[in-house]
């Protein structure tokens, strides 16, 4: 998953255009755009306060701690995959497969707008900081099962529609599905180009999934 | 991949007694073991020092900088994984596709014995620190790209005497499965059990490859 403040805010915006970006909004914005490129611990709170224009106390008003601040952006992050799913797994128009195949493909063109650098966020906080605290390593735990579980159901639906083997256990390859895609990204950030998404892509939907 | 000092300690006795731990040595084995559970940002050069029983003035005699350090280290992991590949991909006692199953319970159990922690040094360094030089992103990515090699090897020999499809394509096969696996110890971290790493021996060796 990647994340480009532009498409965040697209993404609010078609959802309702009375939302109006609040401060503790803008912190989180500039806070997942900063901490997808340099991670986590690397970014300094005073360097997101600066990048969102934000009075430098305003912090400590919505944030308990750093960490507190950590915890809601995973729910940030998870929020912004919640609605790629929903615009790109729940519309009626072309079959459940095809629309977990243009969820991919849509995520791998951001990827490469992005120069391939940022991979999935929440696999990179798992990455980083999911062991520092049971609080993180919940919250990381429970995005990834959501994440798990919107794949899960498309290819469910799938399935009822005779498009991928009947035999295959679709919680499981759900989950088999999301790893590999995580581990896909990280390949990805190695080798600077979309190459192992796009073998992702062949590999899942020509063998993995076929009948 | 894991690491454990004495695991590591015991290969490079099986491959030799009669290398003796030099200083360098000392710093590299106790960083990696460090790092692994830390992270490379997150571990001070004292600290490793301090664990290794070194004197603080030795660490920029043996390494220009922490950076150089990190590129030796990425180097250190890459050779405990090539001696795994060694004693389980390279045995003719056992057919190549029982070899590859092999080697992933192998690092599973080492996995299960670490408290589902660490994940994979190398997987871990690519997700934290590849993305800060090019001397590091180049160094990752060939040690990724080895380390396919040595799976493309087995799944050569083992579509040879035909264990496997011989439609797949041997090297995108490998690599799909090492992004796989790289994946698979992400959400093991997540979860802190195994059961991503069954998951993926069961779908790499009941799906993917099965003819």
């Amino acid at each position: 998953m990647v994340v480009d403040r532009s498409i965040m805010v697209s993404v609010v915006e078609g959802k309702s255009t009375m939302l109006k970006e609040t401060t503790k909004d803008k912190i989180l914005a500039h806070g997942a755009q900063i901490i997808h490129q340099k991670g986590f611990k690397n970014t300094g709170i005073q360097e997101i306060l600066y990048n969102a224009g934000v009075p430098k106390g305003s912090f400590y008003f919505y944030f308990k701690s750093k960490e507190d601040f950590g915890l809601e952006l995973i729910d940030y992050y998870f929020n912004f995959f919640a609605s790629m799913i929903e615009s790109h797994l729940n519309g009626p128009e072309v079959s459940p497969l095809k629309r977990l195949q243009s969820f991919f493909e849509k995520f791998r063109s951001i990827c490469e707008q992005q120069g391939c650098k940022g991979g999935c966020p929440i696999g990179n906080l798992t990455q980083e900081i999911g062991g520092l605290s049971d609080a993180f390593q919940h919250k990381l735990r429970h995005a990834l099962n959501k994440m798990k579980a919107g794949i899960a159901e498309c290819l469910d639906l799938a399935q009822q529609e005779q498009e991928i083997d009947p035999a295959l256990d679709v919680s499981e390859t759900a989950d088999f599905i999301l790893n590999s895609w995580e581990g896909a990204l990280l390949r990805m950030k190695a080798e600077s180009n979309t190459a192992p998404l796009i073998l992702f892509e062949k590999m899942v939907f020509d063998r993995v999934l076929k009948q």
